[in-house]
C-alpha cells in the first residue's frame, strides 16, 4: 500500500491524459503511457516517458495506473479485455462520470483484485501541475494516503469521502456552480454587446462584481444547513423577484435570449407564491431538493 | 453645477433609501428625508437628519435629490404631483429600472427644468458606504462630475455613459451575471444536500473554485469582441457538452431539479450541431445575441 516503485502508468493521452502524464514526468516519476490511437505519445516519450503497444503491457509496467479517457464506456472498453492484468494494481480513474458509474467501476475493479480510487479533475489541462489545480479523490482513505505523494504532482489532492461516488458528486456539483456562473456571464455580455458596448471594457467590472457577490456562497451554505432562510435578510426574495423582472424585460427589449434567465424567475415566483417572500433567495433551493427529500436526509442522518 | 450647499434630500426610506441617507449623514452632509409611510425616518432623525411632512417640502430643502423607491411607477407616483418643484434640482434616481424607464424619466425631468442622473446600486444596504459598494451613474458627464464628491459617500462612483439608460443596462447585466452564479451555487448545494452532505463544509471549496474559474470572464470578453472563439481552446464545446450530460444525469438520479441546468445544455447542443464543437463554450453567446444583431452592431460602429 505504499508508493513502492513510484512509477505511474497513464492510460489515455487526450488533452487531459497528456497533461497528467507530463506532470508526473515533471515531478520526476517514471511514466509509462498508452493511447488507443498511436502518435499522441511522441512528445511525452521525448520528455522521458516509456510507451507500450498494448494497454496490457502498460498495466504490467507500474502498480499505480491512472486512467483518463473520454467517458465511462471507453474506460470499460479499454479495461474489460485486460481485467486479469488488474490484480494487485491501484486503479485511479480520473475520467469524468457519475457517482453511480464510479461505484460500478469500484466494485468491478475490486472483483479483479485491484484497489480503486475515483477522481474528479478540477482544472483544464494547462493548469495541471500548478497550484490552481486540484483533484478530488474518493474510495478507501488508506489507498489515497498511500499514493497521495505521487498524485500531488497533478495539483492539490482533496479526499472527498469513502463512498467511491463522492468525488464525482462533488466534481459535478462544482461544475454545476461553474456553468451557472458561465451562463450568467454570457447573459451579461450579451446585454452589453446588444447595446454596442465592449465586452473587454466591461469584463473587469463584471469580474470584480462576481468576486464580491461570491460571499453568497458562504452565507447561503449556513442557511441551507440550518434551514433558516429568514433571519437578517438584506434583500428579500419578494424584492428580488420583483426586480428580476427587469432582467427579463431588458433582455427582451434588446433582442437578447431569455432562456438562461427564466428558470430562476420561475423558482423565485413559486417560492414567493408559497409564502416565502420575506426569506432570502437561498430558500429557492427547497424547490430544487424538495423539503421531503431534505427531511428524508435529516431522518437518515439522525 | 457645483455641490454648492452639499446637502442632500433622500426620497424613499426603504431598506436601501435608509442606508443611502445614513451614508450621507455619516459623510457629514446635511440630509433631509421623506417617506410615504411615516415612521421610517426616526433613526435617521436621531442621527441628525431633517424630515418633512411632504415630498414637496423635501424637494425644496436641497438642490441634490436622491430618489430610491420600489420601482419606476412609484417614482412617478411620488414625483408627478410635485413636478413644478423640480426646476433647478438635480434628480439622482437610484431606483432599479430598465434603460427605457431611465430615458423616459430623463426626458420628463428635463422638461421640468431639472438635471437628471440615473443610477444603479451594486450593493445590498449594509454595504452602502463601504469600499465593497459601487454605484453606476449615467447622464450628462458634467452633472456627474459636479456631484461626485457627495455621491462618493455611498461607495465607489462609476460613470457608465451619457445615454441615461447606460447605468441601468450595466446594472442589469451585472445582476444577470450574479443571478447566474447564484443559480449555479444553489444547484451545487442541492446536489451536495441530496447526498446528505454539509453545505457549510462544501462552501469553501465551491467558493475557491468559482473564484479560480472567474478567469473565464476575462478570456471570454476578448473572444466576444474579436468574434474568434476557436483559437487556443483548452476544453472544446463538444467535450464540455458531452460532460455536461453528467450534470443533468446526476441531478436526475439524486432527485434534484434540472430546470436551471437545461437551458445551457440546449444552447451548447445547438451550437455543436451548427458545427462549432471545436470552439470555446463562449461561442454560445452567438445564440443569445444572434450573429445578425452582432453584425448590425458592427455595422453601426464602423
Ligand atoms: N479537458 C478538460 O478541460 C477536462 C477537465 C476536467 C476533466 N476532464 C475529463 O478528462 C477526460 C478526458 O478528457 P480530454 O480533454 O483528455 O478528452 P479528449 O482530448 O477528447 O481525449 C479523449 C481520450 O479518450 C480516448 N478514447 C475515447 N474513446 C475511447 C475508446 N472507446 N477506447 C479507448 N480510448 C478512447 C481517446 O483516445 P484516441 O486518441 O484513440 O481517440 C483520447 O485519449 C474526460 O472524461 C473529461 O471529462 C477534461
Ligand atoms: N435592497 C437591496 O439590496 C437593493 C440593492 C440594489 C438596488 N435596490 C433597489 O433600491 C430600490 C429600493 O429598494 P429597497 O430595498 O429600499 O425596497 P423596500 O425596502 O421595499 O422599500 C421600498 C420603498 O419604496 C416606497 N414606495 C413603494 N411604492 C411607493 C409608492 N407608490 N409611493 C411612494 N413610495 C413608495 C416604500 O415606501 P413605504 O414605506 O411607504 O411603503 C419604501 O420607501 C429598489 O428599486 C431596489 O431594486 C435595492
Amino acid at each position: 500500500m505504499t508508493d513502492d516503485d513510484k512509477g505511474v502508468t497513464v492510460l489515455g493521452l487526450g488533452a487531459m491524459g497528456s497533461a497528467l502524464a507530463g506532470a508526473f514526468l515533471a515531478a520526476g516519476r517514471p511514466v509509462t503511457v498508452w493511447n488507443r490511437t498511436p502518435g499522441k505519445e511522441a512528445a511525452l516519450v521525448a520528455a522521458g516517458a516509456a510507451t507500450t503497444g498494448t494497454a496490457e503491457a502498460a498495466l504490467a509496467a507500474n502498480r499505480l495506473v491512472v486512467v483518463c479517457l473520454q467517458d465511462h464506456r471507453s474506460v470499460h472498453e479499454v479495461l474489460d479485455p485486460v481485467g486479469d492484468a488488474l490484480a494487485g494494481r491501484v486503479l485511479v480513474n480520473l475520467t469524468t462520470g457519475t457517482p453511480e458509474q464510479a461505484r460500478e467501476l469500484d466494485a468491478w475493479a475490486r472483483e479483479r483484485g485491484a484497489e480503486h480510487l475515483d477522481g474528479g479533475i478540477m482544472a483544464v489541462p494547462p493548469m495541471i501541475g500548478t497550484p490552481g489545480a486540484f483533484v478530488l479523490y474518493s474510495g478507501a482513505r488508506g489507498v489515497f494516503d498511500a499514493h497521495r505523494a505521487t498524485l500531488d504532482a497533478l495539483g492539490g489532492s482533496r479526499f472527498a469521502g469513502a463512498d467511491p461516488g463522492a468525488a464525482s458528486l462533488q466534481d459535478l456539483a462544482l461544475l454545476s456552480g461553474m456553468y451557472g456562473m458561465f451562463g450568467g456571464a454570457l447573459q451579461a455580455f450579451a446585454l452589453i454587446r446588444s447595446a454596442g458596448g465592449s465586452a473587454t471594457e466591461f469584463a473587469p467590472v463584471l469580474r470584480e462584481w462576481l468576486g464580491s457577490m461570491s460571499d453568497f456562497v458562504t452565507g447561503s451554505a449556513e442557511q441551507i444547513d440550518t434551514g433558516d432562510y429568514g433571519t437578517g435578510v438584506d434583500a428579500t426574495l419578494a424584492m428580488q423577484a420583483a426586480s428580476y423582472v427587469h432582467l427579463v424585460e431588458v433582455a427582451e427589449s434588446q433582442g437578447v435570449g431569455t432562456e438562461l434567465l427564466l428558470p430562476l424567475a420561475g423558482l423565485m415566483d413559486r417560492r414567493v407564491a408559497d409564502g416565502h417572500g420575506h426569506e432570502d433567495i437561498t430558500s429557492v433551493i427547497e424547490l430544487l431538493v424538495g423539503r421531503r427529500s431534505l427531511n428524508e436526509i435529516e431522518g437518515r442522518e439522525n
